[in-house]
C-alpha cells in the first residue's frame, strides 16, 4: 500500500475531485488510530461536506468506518435476520410497535438503536421509560434475546463503528453535521456493522423531519440505499410522512402505552399504517410471504393478541415491567382558541416543545424526565370547535405554568376555515436499483 | 459583543453565506489565543477555499489578521514612505534592484520580506548571501537603516501578524494554500502592519509564476488591492511576466552580482525595465513626480552612479559586504541541442532546478548553497546555434553529474523553428478603483 498523501489528497477533494478507495480506507484506519489530526480530518469534513462525494466514494467511506469496529455479520448466524431505521421524527414509535409484530409472524429482529437529541426522540429512551428495562445488552446478551423473544432492541455497543463516534463528535463542532455523504456513512457503517440479512429504512419528510423537503428525504432515502450495495444486507426504503406528530403521544412513556395500544389492535390509525407498510417490506424481504400474505399475516398477529403477546414476552426478556410505567403528575389540557380546522402543526416546534417539557435532550448528558409528553388528540386536517381540548401536556417532575406552556403550544398550532391539502402517510418506496 | 456561535458561523460558511465583520474579528481574536482550536479553523479555512470570501470579509479578514499582532504605522513617521512586494518568481531580484533605486531618487522605501519556499527564490536569502548581511533587524534597526541608508530590506518580526503565521501553518498541512482570499488576507496582513505610505504590488503571471493563468494573476491583483481599501496604505499593482526567468542569473549570490550590475546600468535589460516600471509608481504615489519627471530622475540616478552608490550605503548599513561573495566552485555549460530558436522554458521547472542545486528550498528547514544557481544565457524567443552555449549551471558546495544535468536542464527548455509569440514584460498596471 503507497504512503497516504494527506496534502495532496485534500487539495484534491477541495478543488472537487474524487478520493481513490484505497485513499479514504487509510484516512479512516489512521485518522480512528489517532495518526492523523483532529484538524486535518475536520479539513476533510468540510470539503465532502461543501462538495459532495460519488455514490462509490460513499461506499468505500461506509465501509471504512464499519470496517473501524467490530462487524456482527447476523445474517450469517441467522435464516433470515431483519432491521429497521428511522430518520427521526415526533411521536415515532414504529420501531417499537414493529419489533413484536413482526416476530410475532415468525420474522426474527434486531435493531442496534440510539438516543434522542435535539427536537426527535431516541428508541432507547423509551424503552428505558419501562421500570428495569435493560438497553444495555452485550452481543450475547442481544442474542440471546433474540432467540428468546424473537426481537431485541439495544444500544449499539463501544466495538461498533468508532470511527463514526469520533468522526461524529468532530463534525458536530465543526458545522458539519448536514452533508448527505456524512449522514449516508454514519447511519450505515453502524447498520452495516451489525449486518443483517434485511433492513428497512423509515426516511422522514416534512416539517418534523430531519430533511424537510421531500426531494432532500429522497436524496437521502437513495443515498442510503446506494451506500449498502454489494453489502450483503438488503435495503429498502419508505419515505413516510412527519408533517404532523405520528400518533397521539409524544414523549416516553406515554409512547410505550400507544405502542402497547397498537399492538392490540387500538392504537392510532396512523401509527398502524405506517408501521405496517414496513412490516409488509421485511416479512416480503424474508421470502416467505408475498405482499399479500405479508398484510394477511399482520392482520392475523394483531387480531389474534399474539402481537401483544410477543411484546411482552420481549419487553420481559430485556427485563422491562410495562405495568409501572411513569406517570404524569399533572396535565394541562390546551383547548381550540377558535373553531375550524388545524391547518397546520409545526412538528419541529412541538418536538422541541416536548424537550422542553424534559422528554428530550438538547445537549447529550440531558436527564430525561420519562413522564413528561404531549397528547396531541387532535392533529393537523382534524376540524375542531372552540373551547374542545386539542391537546393534553403531561408534566412529569417540574412545575411549570399553565398559561405560559398553552401559549407556547398554540404558538405552533395554525388553524383556518378549510381543512389543508391531505398528505398520504406513505409517500414512496424505494429499492435497491 | 455577541458570544461568538462558532458552529452556527460554520454551517453559514458551508452553506455559501458571508460571516459578519464581528464574528470575524472575533474568530481570528480567539484563535490566535488559543481559545478555538485548529480543528474549528481548519474546517472554516476549507469552507472559505471552497466558497470564497466577499470583497468585505476578505478586507475584515485582513485587518483581523494585521490586528493580532504589532502595527508599525510608519506612515506616520516619515512625509512618504514606499513598499512593495512580488508574488514571487525565478530570478526575480526586482526589490534588490528597486529599493536603492527609488531611494537614489530621494523616495525612503522599507521592506518586511520572505525567505524561499519552492520553486521561487527569497529576497532575504539572495541578500544573506553577502558576507556579513543582517537581515534580522528590530524595528528599531530598521527605522535607523531607512535614516542612514533611505531603503531596508528585513524579515518580518515575531510581533508582525502572528495570527498569519499560525494560520499559514496550518493551510501548508490542510489543502487550503490555494485560496485566493486566504492568500490575500495573509499577504496584505503583513504588508499593512508595517503601514507604508504606498505599497507597489509586483503581480507575476506566467509559467514560473505563484498564478500561472492571466485571469488568475489579474484576480489576484485585484483582490491584494480590494483588501488595502480603507486601510491607509496607497495599492497600485503592476501584472508582470514571469513566464521565462527574469534576467539572466537565478540563484542568490549570482543575483547579488546581477543586481549591482543592474545598478551600474548593465544589467539585463528586462530586470531593468520591469524595476524601472515599479519605479516609477512609486515615484508618481509619493506626489513629488509625475511619470515624465519620474522616469528622468531614475534615469539619472542610474546614469550619475547614484544608485549603485546607494545601494553600496544601504548593504553597508546592514552589515554585508559584497566584494566576497561566495563563488561556484565548478560550473557547467549547456550547449544548445539544435539550431534554431528557444520557444519555451518552462520556468516553473526552471526554478525548481535551481532549488535542486541547492539554491532554494523544499522543506522549511533546508540550508541554502548560496553559490549554487543557473546562468540563462539564452531565453525565450533568443535565436541559437547548435552548439553555443545557452547557459551556465552553477556548483557551490555539491558535487553532480555534469552530463545529468545538462539533461534535466533541457528537459524543460524547448527549441523550434520560428520565434514565439512576443510576450510583454509589464502586462498591466491596476490601481484602487
Amino acid at each position: 500500500m503507497s504512503e497516504l498523501n494527506v496534502y495532496e489528497l485534500l487539495n484534491r477533494k477541495r478543488r472537487g475531485g474524487a478520493l481513490e478507495p484505497s485513499e479514504i480506507e487509510q484516512f479512516i484506519v489512521r485518522y480512528t488510530a489517532g495518526a492523523i489530526p483532529d484538524y486535518q480530518m475536520s479539513a476533510l469534513l468540510m470539503a465532502i461536506a461543501i462538495n459532495g462525494m460519488t455514490a462509490e466514494e460513499m461506499a468505500t467511506l461506509t465501509q471504512a468506518m464499519l470496517r473501524s469496529g467490530e462487524q456482527w455479520h447476523l445474517r450469517d448466524s441467522y435464516d433470515f435476520i431483519a432491521d429497521k431505521h428511522s430518520t427521526g421524527g415526533v411521536g415515532d414509535k414504529v420501531s417499537l410497535v414493529l419489533s413484536p409484530w413482526v416476530a410475532a409472524c415468525g420474522i426474527k429482529i434486531g435493531m442496534l438503536s440510539g438516543r434522542g437529541l435535539g427536537h426527535t426522540g431516541g428508541t432507547l429512551d423509551k424503552l428505558e421509560a419501562i421500570p428495569g428495562f435493560n438497553a444495555r445488552l452485550s452481543r450475547k446478551e442481544f442474542e440471546r434475546c433474540v432467540a428468546n423473544a424473537g426481537c431485541v432492541i439495544s444500544t449499539s455497543t463501544e466495538g461498533i463503528a468508532p470511527a463514526d463516534k469520533k468522526i461524529y463528535a468532530l463534525r458536530d463542532v465543526t458545522g458539519t453535521v448536514e452533508s448527505l455523504p456524512l449522514i449516508t456513512a454514519s447511519i450505515m457503517s453502524k447498520k452495516l456493522a451489525m449486518g443483517a440479512s434485511a433492513l428497512i429504512l423509515d426516511v422522514k419528510t416534512g416539517s418534523g423531519a430531519f430533511m424537510r423537503k421531500y426531494e432532500d428525504s429522497k436524496a437521502l432515502a437513495k443515498s442510503l440505499i446506494a451506500a449498502a450495495q454489494g453489502s450483503g444486507t438488503r435495503v429498502e426504503a419508505l419515505i413516510t410522512d412527519m408533517d404532523r406528530p405520528l400518533g397521539v403521544a409524544a414523549g416516553n412513556a406515554n409512547e410505550i402505552v400507544e405502542t402497547l395500544d397498537t399492538l392490540k389492535g387500538r392504537g392510532p390509525s396512523d401509527v398502524e399504517e405506517v408501521t405496517r407498510a414496513q412490516a409488509v417490506r421485511l416479512l416480503v424481504m424474508s421470502g416467505q410471504f408475498d405482499e399479500a400474505s405479508a398484510e394477511k399475516a399482520l392482520q392475523e398477529a394483531l387480531r389474534s393478541g399474539r402481537a401483544y403477546a410477543q411484546a411482552e414476552k420481549w419487553i420481559a426478556a430485556q427485563g422491562g415491567d410495562p405495568m409501572h410505567l411513569p406517570q404524569p403528575r399533572e396535565t394541562i389540557e390546551v383547548k381550540a382558541p377558535r373553531s375550524g380546522f388545524i391547518t397546520f402543526i409545526d412538528t419541529y416546534q412541538a418536538g422541541m416543545f416536548t424537550v422542553d417539557l424534559g422528554a428530550g435532550r438538547k445537549k447529550a448528558d440531558d436527564v430525561i424526565d420519562y413522564a413528561a409528553g404531549v397528547m396531541f388528540d387532535r392533529k393537523t386536517g382534524d376540524e375542531v370547535r372552540a373551547g374542545e381540548v386539542i391537546a393534553r401536556i403531561q408534566l412529569g417532575k417540574s412545575s411549570r405554568d399553565a398559561e405560559a406552556l398553552r401559549k407556547q403550544f398554540l404558538a405552533f398550532v395554525q388553524f383556518g376555515d378549510a381543512p389543508p391539502a391531505a398528505r398520504p402517510l406513505v409517500h414512496e418506496h424505494l429499492m435497491q436499483g
